[in-house]
């Protein structure tokens, strides 16, 4: 997608560590008309997918799955990070490794909100190993849903997570792939 | 508003300790259509108040912020909620108490993201002792930016911080007030 691959060039920026950070658009301070953008486009590329519920991650991932669920007119669920394992009946949960942060987490989702008639598209602002999205497809596999794919805002494509969920057969639509990222430049997916 | 106060009383659970769970529509389980007529009504309150902004905090603030800002035209902030104090010349922070969690965090507000032009509009989904609110108050006067009101989707009023910030000048707008609270009534402010 041109627009956000403009604004990337644009505003973004490379932090050791293979960091982009994008806080001026995307998750910090949010540019709603793009972010928009981004929930029609994903609309686009999944309309034909009879998506029931739109799922991501607190706390980025909100305002674009925000955006795609309005799109869909359907629910958005959002996975609550925790720290601690806490094991309850009441909720289905993942643990997640965070190489960014280098921490594990704990993703949680209630029993309620997520279930077996669902067809769930996962969305998410970034996906790099696809630590994430994997806990997320393992959740809603659990509820005994149906992932219909996963749309993502910038796949960091040089990290490789979104080629072998491809290969396994997922449907990955990334609105920007970063093939290369180095300090002074940066390349996109063709 | 009597959409927000029929969801609550339909589907709003009371927990010990003066929680009310909406987990199902405005915190876990996103109602996309509610919370956008909640970023609507939000709009029509402070659409003369020449708004710059919508400040939130993550995570449940996110989605209703998204919508009101997406109404007026104007970007997104949320607040990151850290568990650590770091001294940064980067941030605006502050200290906020959860008498929910009985925790103290600190949020953070980058200051590239918020500055003396602005004109500010605080945008939460809860509203209780107001410690929260009074954070991003602070910080967005340290910004030295203007502070035009704060859009709350349920306010507990029977836990006085609204009152108290109203008393001190604060344009406050509650989509819907608890005045009363127990485990087999609610009733609203009217």
């Amino acid at each position: 997608m041109k627009l956000l691959e403009d604004m990337i060039l644009r505003y973004g920026e490379v932090r050791p560590g293979n960091v982009l950070k994008v806080d001026s658009f995307l998750n910090h301070r949010i540019d709603v008309k793009l972010v928009e953008k981004l929930g029609e486009e994903l609309y686009e590329a999944f309309k034909n997918d009879k998506i029931t519920k739109v799922l991501t991650i607190e706390s980025s991932g909100i305002a674009i799955a925000m955006m795609t669920a309005l799109k869909f007119g359907v629910p958005m669920v959002f996975a609550k990070k925790r720290k601690t394992i806490n094991l309850s009946d009441d909720v289905y949960t993942a643990p997640v490794h965070s190489y960014t942060n280098n921490r594990d987490y704990e993703v949680m989702v209630s029993k309620d909100y997520i279930g077996k008639d669902d067809v769930i598209l996962i969305v998410d602002d970034f996906l790099a190993n696809g630590c994430a999205l994997r806990g997320l497809i393992d959740i809603a596999h659990r509820a005994g849903a149906t992932v219909a794919g996963a749309g993502i805002a910038i796949e960091k494509g040089f990290q490789g997570g979104g080629d072998v969920l491809r290969a396994e057969g997922l449907k990955i639509v990334s609105l920007a792939i970063i093939e290369r990222m180095s300090d002074d430049s940066l390349e996109f997916r063709r």
